[in-house]
């Protein structure tokens, strides 16, 4: 049905049956002018993203239902980088108007799914009329015991990070270079692995955030994100080259393009693996990367060869 | 400054400064992955409203500093509407790559201009790049002891409104009519004023909320907004049509222009009045225009004659 037939109310009354709340702490959800939920003695989290079609999605690469994941997905991350347990998830949506109301069910199924793993229940939002793409904003409410900032690192700390990294870049470039034809390829192939990598991200919170000096979630890229703990932290850092996670995929199609797969690890957005210091010898599953130092930002090579890093990854307006 | 020259972080930055925060609530502002405020006993409030440029706003019309008033006023209009107080605002924009800085500047002094007048601190949020037009999307987080929803009203109610009605949508009327040329005329004239109200909406927030029964903000339009409360209370409302409060400049308007000065004031969205039941002998300085009954809509003319009511109003993706 197009969501012309189908009006904002009757779209609003559909999605409000599809977020239908299971917790106590939400007294009023979806369907009054602002959500409510149940004041908390910890400290309250709070993050927003935009999703822009065209700029942060390509509705020809991605299903709907991929989308609502990684729309949620890149708030989890959010919160999950600043030590948080993710809760309430409000949704902006401007449409399109000759949109099908089933996209926009598909997509909420995206987001119930991630929901569901994480235990964050949808409270609310607003839909509105797009003029041009689907335009995606989402406002994430988290808590913590502990608040975890980029600005803790001390100089011999550890840096770790929580995944593989250069997947997601990986998986984009194969979008853009192969498009819709990439799916014809066996679903076993590291194709299709990195490009899933890329459309629905594998969040890894940490067990526990005792020890953890600074964190900050991979979006831009790890020597942009490792920058804003410099900055923020006001250290130096090094990284040694050969003790960045590779995945066999990205090893494998970076060979065969004959692209170095550290530009995409170390350069390359969108990872959301989790980046943090802590003391050196600080058990964990993570990998260790690096170290932390007083001053100057180097990447030393497997020959032992130091050369200076600069913040390169993402960013927007450029 | 183009913002291709300043770059997102240099953009985030200078937004940062703009923003400092004032509030020993607030622990972490812009600049992390998250904000972080301190958690309270009361019950919180979320809203989130999106504005899209050529649906919600044409920026031949409205200037930054006003564009970023409305932005944080529809938002404050929704918790209000709750019964609760405003905290705290995050921000997500879309922007085009070639606007320059000063008009994202100019709106943030709009957003801190209402800001301060309703003790609201921006603690942060999100912006990138848009393809097509520029996108603003908001989540405001308010707390209240008492929460008023939509679904409290009861038979012998009285129905009561603290603003004027129908001004916004003959100031946009008007803004449509006459563009710009709009603004050669005297700043005196009842014209301004009504655009005025469209652009910067003037809200009302209650002194008390004890012996309110139901409320909501008028952004759709009174009768549609009225509809919801009937919808949500299970409840019907007879609206006495001469106790409509409507302003001078909107019957001249009106007159001169050869229409009806109610069907602005019933059917026009976006006056960010509160409309709100209590017992019928409550003492207020807000206008009483009707009553609560058990069932069915009506207007009844001055006339006594009585007319069935539907949920005229805005309505997306119609």
């Amino acid at each position: 049905m197009k969501l012309s037939g189908l009006g904002e109310f009757g779209l609003i009354k559909k999605l409000q049956k599809k977020c239908s709340n299971i917790s106590h702490d939400v007294l009023y959800g979806i369907g009054d002018d602002a959500a409510v939920v149940k004041g908390t003695d910890k400290k309250n989290l709070i993050t927003s993203d935009m999703l822009i079609e065209g700029v942060h999605f390509d509705l020809s690469y991605t299903t709907f239902s991929q989308l609502g994941y990684k729309f949620l997905a890149v708030n989890i991350s959010d919160i999950l980088a600043m030590g948080g347990d993710p809760k309430y998830f409000l949704i902006s949506l401007g449409i399109p108007r000759d949109f099908e109301a089933h996209y926009i069910y598909d997509m909420y199924s995206g987001i119930k799914k991630i929901a569901r793993k994480f235990g964050v229940i949808v409270i609310g939002g607003d839909t509105c009329t797009s003029g041009f793409g689907l335009v995606l904003s989402g406002a994430l409410i988290g808590n913590a015991k502990k608040v975890i900032t980029r600005s803790g690192a001390k100089a011999g700390d550890g840096i770790f990070i929580t995944n593989t990294l250069g997947d997601s870049a990986m998986g984009l470039h194969l979008l853009k270079k192969w498009g819709k034809k990439i799916h014809k390829f066996s679903p076993t192939t590291h194709r299709l692995k990195l490009i899933k990598k890329h459309l629905m991200p594998e969040l890894t919170p940490l067990k526990s955030t005792t020890k953890i000096t600074s964190m900050i979630d991979v979006s831009d890229g790890v020597l942009a994100d490792l920058s804003h703990i410099c900055d923020e932290s006001k250290v130096g850092a090094i990284i040694y080259k050969d003790h960045i996670p590779l995945s066999r995929g990205l090893e494998a199609m970076a060979k065969r393009l004959g692209k170095d797969p550290y530009e995409f690890a170390l350069k390359g957005g969108e990872d959301y693996s989790l980046l943090f210091t802590a003391p050196s010898n600080y058990r964990t599953d993570a990998y260790k990367i690096g170290e932390i130092v007083k001053k100057g930002r180097y990447i030393v090579d497997s020959n032992g060869e130091k050369t200076t890093f600069r913040p390169e990854g993402y960013e927007h307006f450029r």
